[in-house]
């Protein structure tokens, strides 16, 4: 028998499947139609150039334009979507009632020109019920994650010694890219919409870490050009900076998300105050996270240490602040669930999430580090164990 | 007399604005909203996460939501879109009747909720304007290109001498990402749209370069990954493979795009022949392409040569081909016009289009190379002019 193709299991294919019809049934979906790379990866396994068609009844359908060669049952090549309907048809395929498309993912064109392909009048969005699908992995997921876990620690093992005086903050990070890449990173860092763009991961220096960003991220930085502004910016790291490195961790398609922070010379006190409260508030969250506690719960615990240790004006920032303390991660770096003040997410078993209690310390830099966790019945696994304190570089 | 920004001069900020106001003049549009990272860079040389509001009479309107600090007459902090309306109509704005939106870029649901929030009975699309007013680039756009290609080149320059003997296809990859990105390369590679996702740049050696991709890229690679299918696998470069270099050139926000081909140990004479053709076919384009000739011209006349030599099942790929021989190129690698068979677009002077015809002969690898070029009243111009035979690495 044929698996659906050579990455990923029959099993698994139909797990997910079995996932997202569920969810269809409760949101009273006639059928799902995937059209955006990163949903048509977590439905197949393949980035496509195509459609996933998904019935609440019946099998899949896979429609693909590129590439050539991907062979099972249930793929049919096709030039264009408008083909899409006669070949359902062709194959016996009851037209559905209503459809589902991805109105929070692709742009406002090609699902216009998808509404006007299936023709059907009911029609509804699919962004949240996938973003909840994905935001519980499957055991294959986890396995995945646990991979990226234990290569991006040891990659960050392999960054002692890297150091050398008068380094800029920028060559210091494409000393650790290269090691990242040799040690199999990927590089390529997901995102859904327009919120983040970032090349290969933050690495912070300094007062740099206090500058504004436009993305949503825990940190900002002025970056090496205003056509990408974030991250390092080409300042020598000096004696007393300190400098956090959250790198790339997407080592098999999933990623890890992992932060740890270093010092030059010599520590100041309220940073390393700072960072003592970040280890504190991670070993909180993991005594308190579990199946069935609210997402806001958790920022609201983290954010009351914070405020009883005197670091709300640090705390995710200092001239602007980023207003979140972790969030799911898995093929993108902005999943479900979100730890935020407003947030209505209840964590549930197989989430995974990254937790980043993070601080600036203006005229030293930002200190904090993060883990990845995944959420089990026992609480929070960490899927990026290392040493957590502050070093020196 | 206060700047708009310190990243973009005044002069071309209101440059930028009389070419979008024009072509909103030709399509009779009232007012034009950008809301994607991409446009909102063009428009005031920010990454903004915000809005730019451009009504064809009367002063720009920038409503930003982060980051915090930038200060011009023009720019007005908010926390959300549904406040602009008001603010709007206090300065004494007066209503749009009709506004176009980017619905080929943003997402349906924010292309509907910017929809509600400006409530205008006619509303249209932008996408197509700002893409055909971007491929005309300003002389202080073609400064950022040509700083591009000077440090693009200058990058290739020092990739001699990098590679061993018994190397993989990505730890060369991996060691000439280093030089690009101490060179200053930003290593961010914009692409509108869904069909392509790329780290860094494509190094494709021997027959991996016929494997098939689902991007819309000339060459695809099995990648080193199912959920990254594209460019190097990690096998070794054997003697006898030809090894196709293609990374990236954004230095300065605006990207060059170059492509060198080499050899390990033996050079088979039909890759050689094809790469001669490659060279011939860039020669030909230069001699022929001028402002108000067809970009489809191009890619005809550059078929027939690839037909006459007998090279038509290695042109643009082998198993797989890709439908075009040149595209546009700038702050995105897929820009206007495309060099492609059934494009109805006409060169004007200020276009950068790179042109790469490519071969893939199988056993043996690709061939061909690419040069970014601005096209002038007096032909092109090539922004990345380096040797271009093909050599033993």
């Amino acid at each position: 028998m044929k698996t659906l193709n050579k990455f990923l299991p029959k099993a698994e294919f139909d797990l997910r499947m079995g996932k997202i019809r569920k969810a269809m049934a409760k949101n009273n979906l006639d059928a799902v139609v995937l059209s955006t790379n990163v949903s048509l990866y977590y439905a197949t396994g393949h980035i496509l150039a195509g459609y996933v068609y998904i019935p609440l009844n019946g099998k899949t359908w896979i429609f693909v334009r590129r590439p050539l060669g991907i062979e099972t049952e249930n793929v049919v090549y096709i030039k264009k979507p408008e083909q899409i309907p006669a070949l359902l048809e062709e194959r016996g395929i009851a037209k559905a009632e209503s459809i589902s498309y991805e109105m929070g993912r692709a742009n406002y064109l090609d699902v216009m020109r998808l509404g006007k392909v299936f023709g059907v009048e009911k029609y509804s969005d699919c962004t949240a019920l996938m973003n909840e699908v994905r935001s519980v992995k499957t055991e294959w997921e986890v396995k995945k994650l646990r991979e990226s876990g234990v290569r991006h620690v040891m990659a960050y093992r392999r960054f002692s010694g890297i150091y050398k005086e008068g380094m800029t903050d920028s060559e210091y990070q494409i000393e650790l890219e290269r090691i990242l890449r040799l040690d199999g990173c990927l590089g390529q860092f997901r995102i859904a919409g327009d919120s983040m763009e970032l090349f290969m991961g933050s690495l912070l220096a300094g007062d740099n870490a206090d500058t504004p960003s436009p993305y949503d991220f825990a940190m900002g930085g002025e970056g090496m050009d205003s056509s990408l502004p974030v991250g390092c910016n080409g300042s020598i790291i000096h004696p007393g900076n300190t400098v956090m490195v959250d790198m790339n961790g997407n080592f098999t398609g999933y990623m890890t998300d992992m932060t740890r922070s270093y010092y030059v010379n010599r520590l100041d006190p309220r940073a390393k105050e700072a960072h003592k409260l970040s280890i504190a508030i991670h070993k909180a969250l993991i005594d308190f996270i579990k199946p069935g506690v609210g997402a806001k719960d958790a920022y609201d615990l983290a954010y009351k240490m914070v405020e009883e240790a005197g670091f709300a004006d640090n705390f995710m920032g200092h001239t602007q602040k980023a207003g979140f303390v972790g969030h799911g991660v898995g093929i993108e770096v902005n999943e479900w669930p979100v730890l935020a003040p407003r947030s209505k997410q209840v964590f549930e078993a197989g989430n995974v999430i990254a937790i980043e209690p993070k601080f600036v310390i203006p005229g030293v830099g930002a200190v904090g580090i993060e883990n990845t966790y995944l959420v089990t019945e026992k609480g929070l696994d960490n899927l990026t164990p290392l040493e957590e304190e502050i070093v020196e570089l």
